[in-house]
C-alpha cells in the first residue's frame, strides 16, 4: 500500500533510505496510513512529497519504516532550508534551484552534489514541518489533539506513538572517515571538512574547537614544564608566567572567533538565515493566539514562567550550591583527619592517605555534578520555555553556576580562607587528574567496552546471512535503533570549560595543569571520535555558525583567572619579600597591574576583529550584491511604472 | 532652458523648491548645462529625474538652483532610500511604491505624507546617486575627471565647482516647531517628534538624549543637594551616594537603549536597512577594482593608511598629550604660587587669587580642546579612510582620548598624587564652572547677538520688498546661505561626555556636581534649540537608530568612575578610622567592593534587555512575515515547477 504512493513518484530502484522512522509496537493500522500518506502526498495538498517504504525483516514489520527523497526533492528541499554552497566562481551562496547551474560540482545526475548529513537533515526539516490541516486529533488517538498548523511529527513524539526517528549511518563513508580520522597513529589535524559533511557543522565545530584548544594550551605546557622540572619559584619567573597566561587566554578566544568564521564561511552555515524558531517539542500550555505569527498555537503565560523560575528553581539551585558548600566542609575535616593521622602514624601508607579525601572528593563532586545535571534539565523543562534556545540558556546558566562552585569553591577556599599553597597544589592535581580519569572512564573505556560487544555481534549476524544486502540493511537498521543516542555536545562543551577553570583560575600555582590538560584533549579527541562512529546512533546535522554561549562561558573564566592569579601572585612569599616595609605598597600593586591586565585584556578583545579581513571582504561583496540586485527591482519596477504613467 | 525641462515633467504652479545648489561665480555656460541636463533626466537615461529651477534675484542670476520633485518622483525616492513609515495597522512597514495605500494618512493627493525632511533627503539621496556613464571628465573642466559610476555631485563639491547643497527652511514649520520648543516658558517635554520631523533623527535623538540625560541626573543631583547643605561628611552617607551613583550611572545608560529603541522604532529608523557605504567624499586614491564592488573606482592601499597611522597620527597624538601633561605641570606651579602668595599676604584679594589659576587652566584646556579638535581632524582626513564610518571612528578616538586627559589628568593627579581632597574638590569645581561658562557663551550668547544681527538683515528686507512673494523667496534664499553650517552632532555629545565625566570620576568628593550639571542642561537645550532653528541653515535629515559610539564612550566612562570613586573613598580618613589597625584590610575591602560593583553593572548591562518586551515582539513579527513571505515566494515557485515537471 504504502510502496504503491511511493511508485508515483520514483522508481523503486532509486530509493536510497537516508532516515529510519520507528513507530510503537501496536500502532493501530489506520494511524499508519495516515501517517504515511501525509509522509508521501504531495506539497501541493499539504504532504512532504517524501518516499517511504516499510522494513521487512525475517520477524516481519517491525513498524520500521525507511525515509527517503527524489534527487529533485532533495535539491528543493536544500532551497526551503536555505542552505549555503560554494559556486563555480568559489564564491559562497544560498542555494537555489533556478540557479543550481551555478554551483560547484552541480550536475542533474550527479547525487553527490547534496551530502548525505544534508540530505537527512532536510529530511528531518520537512518531516518537522509537516503539519496539521484540518484534522482535531491524530486517527486512531483520539487523546493526541491537533490544530491547524501543529507540527505531527511532534505530536506525535510527545504521544510515544512516534519512538524515534534517526538518520542512517553510511557503512561506506563511516569506514573512510574512522580511518581518517583515528585510524592510523598519525601526528596532524583532525579531517574536519569530512567530520562535518557526515556528522553536520556543530559536531565539526565542537572537534574544531577541541584540537584548536588543544594546540592553543600547548604554549602554555611548554613554559610551564621547566617550573616543575627546575622548581623555579622566582618571583619574576611566576609573573611572568602568569601574565603571559593571562593574555594568552584572551588572545587564543579571539583567534578561536576568526578560525570559527573561516570554518563557518567555509561549511557555508556563516551566512545561512536564521529560520523562525518554532516551539520546542515539550512545550505545552492552553490553545491561544501567538502574537507573533498571529497563528493559534499553545501559549503559557510569561509570568507563571517567571514565577517557576524564581519561586522553585532559584531556590533549588541554591540550596544545591549550600549543598555543595556542605560537602566541601566535610572534605576539609576529612582533609584534617588525614593530616592528623599522617602525623601520628607517619608511613608511606599514611602519606598515601593524604591523598585519599581529594580523591574520594573528586569522585564525589563528578557524582554530584551528574545528579545535578539531571536535576537541572527536569527543573527547566518544567519552566516550560517556548523555545529551544531559551531552554538551552537556562539550562547551560543553572549547570555552569553550579558546577563552577561545586569544582572550585575548594580550591578558592584553600587560596584565599586556608593561605595553603602546598595544599592547593596538591588538591588542584588531585581534582583535575581524577576527574580527567573519570570522563576517560566513562567516554572511552567504556566506548571502548561496547564498540566490542557491539563488533561480536555484529559478527555473528553477519556470519549467518551474509550474502542478502536487503536483509543486511534490516541488520543495519536493527542494531543502529538500539544504539545510545548522542544528547548533543553540551556535555563535551562543560568538560572543556571547566579543565579550562582548572588550567587558568590557578595557573600560576600549579603551571602543570596545562601539561595534563594537554595529554588529556589529545586522548579525548580520539575517545569522542570512537564514541561519534561507534557508540552512539547518527546525530542529525545541525547547522551552526559559532559555539555560542560557550564563548561567553569561556571569556567570563579568563576574566575571573585575572583576578584569582593577581591574588595568589600576590600572596606569594617570594613577592611579600619583595615589599618587606608595607604590605599596602604590595597590594596596591597588585590592583594596578590586576586593573592594567584586565583594561589590556578588553582592548585587545576590543581591537582584535572577530572576522578575517577576507572573510569580511566576501561577506560584504554578498552584501553588496544582494542590495544591489535589490536596487535593480526597484528600479525595474520604477520604470515600467514611469512608463506606464506617461503612456496612459 | 532649464526650465523647458522642468516643464516636460511637470506644471510650474506644482514646484516647490525643497534644496538648494550654489554653484561657483563664473562657473562654466556648459558645464550648467550639462549639470542641470543630468539632474532632469529621466531615470532610464542615469538622470535623477528632478526638478530644478535657477533663482532669478534682483541682482540677476546668481548660480543658484532650487531642486524640487514632483510627488510621484518623491514616492519613488522613498522606496529607494528604504524609507520606513506607519502602516494602517499601527506596525512599522519599508514603504513601497505598489503597497503605498497600506500606509497610514496616504492619499494620493496628500502631499504631507513625506515630512519635507524626508523629501530634502530623498533629494540629497538622489543627487549623490547621479553617477558619471561615459563621461571621461566634467564638461567645462578637463582636470575635474570621472569615470563611470563616479558620484557627479561628490566630483564638483571636491572640485569646488559646487559650492553647496542645503535644504531650505519652511518658515511656517520652524515658526510653529520654534513656538512649541521653546517660544514658551514651560516645564514639560520637548517635542521630539515634531524635531524629527524638521531635522531628521539624528538631531531629535540628541536632544532626547539631552533630555534623557538631564532627567536621569536629577536624582543624582537631589542626593547631592544635603552633602553640601548639611555639610554630611560621614564615611557611611559618601558610601551610600558613591554606590548609588555608580550603579544608577549603568541603570541610565541602559534605560537609555531600551528609550532610543521605542523612539527610533516610532520614527521608523530602527527598522531602516543599512544601505551599502559610497567612499567619503574626500577619499581619494589611484583608480583600481574595489573588490566587493566590482567596479572601477579609486582605491588606496590599507597599509599606506596604516603606516600613516601608526608612524604619523600615532606620535603625533602621543606628543599632544605629553604637552598636555607639561601644561598640566605649569599650572601646578602657578597653583603653588598663588598659595605661596595667599600665606605671604593674607587679603580678602589673595583669596580670590587662590581660584584664578584653576581658571586660566580651565580656560587654556578648551582652547586647546578645539586647536586639537582642528589638529585632529587635519589628520584624520589625511589618512584617507575610504568610509565616512572609519573617518568617524578614528576621529571620535583621537579626540576622546586627548579630551579625557587634557580635561582629567589634573584632577587624576590631584587626588591619586597629591591626595588633596581640599584642591580637589576646588579644582573639580571650578573646572566643571568655567567650562559651562564658556560653553554657554560659545553657544548660547554667541547665536543671541547672531540672531539679533540676522532679524535687524531681515527686517530691513522685509520693509522694502515685502509684497513680491518670489522675491521673499529670494532673500530667504540668500540669508540662508550665508548662514554657518551645522557640522552635526559630536561637539555637542562630546560636551555631555565630558560634563559626565565631572560629575561621576569624582562624584563622592563632589556631589554638587550633578546640581550644576542639571543647571546647565536645562539652559543647554534651549541653547541649542535656538542654535538650530536660528544661526545655522538647515542641516540635511540623517536616519540613525542609535547614538552610535557615544553609547560605548559613555560605558567606558561609567566603569573608569567605579575604579575612581572605589579609590577615593578608600583614600578618604572617615574610612581610614573605620580600619585603626590594619591598612590592608581597608585596601583589601576597598577592592572588594570595586569588584563586587563591577561584578554587578556587567550583569546588569547583560540582564536589562536592549529593547522592551513590545518592540521585540514587533520586531519578531515582521521578521516572521518576511520569512513567510520568502516561504511563500519559494513555495509557489516549486509548485510551478512541480507542475511543470508533471506535465512535460
Amino acid at each position: 500500500m504504502v510502496e504503491s504512493w511511493s511508485f508515483l513518484d520514483t522508481v523503486e530502484s532509486n530509493f536510497r533510505p537516508l532516515v529510519v522512522i520507528e513507530l510503537a509496537k501496536g500502532t493501530k493500522e489506520e494511524t499508519i496510513e495516515w501517517f504515511t500518506k501525509r509522509i508521501v502526498d504531495k506539497k501541493a495538498n499539504g504532504g512532504a512529497q517524501l518516499l517511504i517504504k516499510p522494513l521487512v525483516t525475517e520477524n516481519g514489520a517491525e513498524n520500521i519504516y525507511l525515509v527517503g527523497a527524489s534527487h529533485l526533492r532533495l535539491l528543493l528541499g536544500a532551497e526551503s532550508v536555505g542552505l549555503v554552497k560554494e559556486c563555480n566562481d568559489n564564491s559562497m551562496r544560498t542555494f537555489t534551484y533556478s540557479s543550481r547551474k551555478t554551483f560547484k560540482d552541480f550536475a542533474d545526475d550527479n547525487h553527490n552534489f547534496l551530502t548525505m548529513a544534508e540530505c537527512q537533515y532536510i529530511i528531518k526539516h520537512e518531516l518537522e514541518n509537516l503539519r496539521a490541516k484540518n484534522e482535531k486529533m491524530i486517527p486512531g488517538y483520539p487523546q493526541a489533539k491537533l490544530y491547524p498548523g501543529k507540527s505531527i511529527v511532534r505530536r506525535l513524539l510527545t504521544n510515544g506513538i512516534l519512538v524515534q526517528i534517526f538518520p542512517l549511518h553510511d557503512r561506506e563513508e563511516l569506514k573512510k572517515l574512522r580511518h581518517s580520522w583515528y585510524g592510523r597513529v598519525k601526528v596532524g589535524y583532525q579531517p574536519l571538512d569530512d567530520i562535518r559533511c557526515y556528522f553536520g557543522e556543530t559536531i565539526a565545530l565542537y572537534f574544531g574547537f577541541l584540537e584548536y584548544f588543544t594546540f592553543a594550551l600547548i604554549p602554555m605546557a611548554v613554559i610551564g614544564i621547566p617550573y616543575y622540572v627546575f622548581a623555579w619559584e622566582d618571583y619574576d619567573k611566576y609573573v611572568m608566567f602568569a601574565t603571559f597566561n593571562l593574555l594568552w587566554s584572551t588572545v587564543i578566544l579571539e583567534v578561536w572567533k576568526r578560525i570559527c568564521a573561516i570554518l563557518t564561511y567555509r561549511w557555508g552555515t556563516l551566512l545561512m538565515k536564521r529560520q523562525f524558531e518554532e516551539p520546542r517539542p515539550g512545550f505545552h500550555g492552553v490553545l491561544g493566539i501567538n502574537p507573533v505569527t498571529g497563528r493559534e498555537e499553545p501559549v503559557y503565560s510569561s509570568i507563571k514562567r517567571q514565577l517557576r523560575i524564581y519561586l522553585v528553581s532559584l531556590p533549588f539551585v541554591c540550596l544545591c550550591l549550600y549543598f555543595s558548600l556542605y560537602v566541601m566542609m566535610i572534605y576539609f575535616d576529612l582533609e584534617q583527619w588525614a593530616l592528623d593521622y599522617h602525623k601520628e602514624n607517619e608511613s608511606n601508607f599514611s602519606s598515601l592517605m593524604l591523598y585519599v579525601p581529594s580523591i574520594i572528593y573528586a569522585v564525589v563532586i563528578e557524582i554530584m555534578n551528574r545528579i545535578y545535571r539531571y536535576a537541572a534539565e527536569f527543573l527547566t523543562s518544567w519552566e516550560n520555555h517556548r523555545l529551544e534556545s531559551s531552554y538551552q540558556n537556562h539550562l547551560i546558566l543553572k549547570v555552569l553556576v553550579f558546577n563552577f562552585l561545586n569544582c572550585f569553591a575548594s580550591l578558592f577556599y584553600i587560596a584565599f580562607v586556608l593561605f595553603d599553597m602546598k595544599l592547593l597544589r596538591q588538591s588542584l592535581a588531585t581534582l583535575l587528574i581524577t576527574s580527567q580519569i573519570l570522563n576517560q572512564f566513562v567516554e572511552s573505556l567504556l566506548p571502548y567496552w561496547l564498540q566490542k560487544r557491539y563488533s561480536r555481534r555484529m559478527k555473528k549476524r553477519m556470519c549467518s546471512q551474509k550474502t542478502d544486502m536487503n536483509l543486511s540493511l534490516a541488520d543495519q537498521v536493527n542494531m543502529e535503533k538500539e544504539m545510545g543516542t548522542y544528547l548533543g555536545t553540551f556535555d563535551d562543551y562543560l568538560e572543556l570549560f571547566l579543565q579550562f577553570g582548572y588550567v587558568s583560575l590557578f595557573s600560576c600555582v600549579y603551571p602543570l595543569a596545562a601539561v595534563f590538560a594537554v595529554l588529556n584533549n589529545i586522548t579525548e579527541i580520539y575517545s569522542d571520535a570512537l564514541k561519534m562512529c561507534r557508540v552512539y546512533k547518527r546525530p542529525f546535522a545541525e547547522p551552526t555558525a559559532n559555539i555560542g554561549v560557550w564563548q561567553l562561558a569561556f571569556e567570563t573564566m579568563s576574566v575571573i583567572s585575572v583576578v584569582t592569579n593577581c591574588i595568589l601572585i600576590g600572596m606569594s612569599p617570594q613577592v611579600d619579600a619583595l615589599f618587606p616595609d608595607s604590605k599596602m605598597d604590595l597590594v596596591l600593586t597588585v590592583a594596578l597591574v590586576e586593573h592594567l591586565i584586565l583594561a589590556i585584556k578588553f582592548i585587545m578583545a576590543f581591537v582584535i576583529p572577530d572576522k578575517p579581513r577576507d572573510i569580511q571582504m566576501k561577506l560584504a561583496r554578498l552584501e553588496f550584491e544582494s542590495l544591489e540586485a535589490l536596487k535593480q527591482q526597484v528600479r525595474a519596477f520604477q520604470m515600467q511604472l514611469h512608463f506606464l504613467l506617461i503612456h496612459h
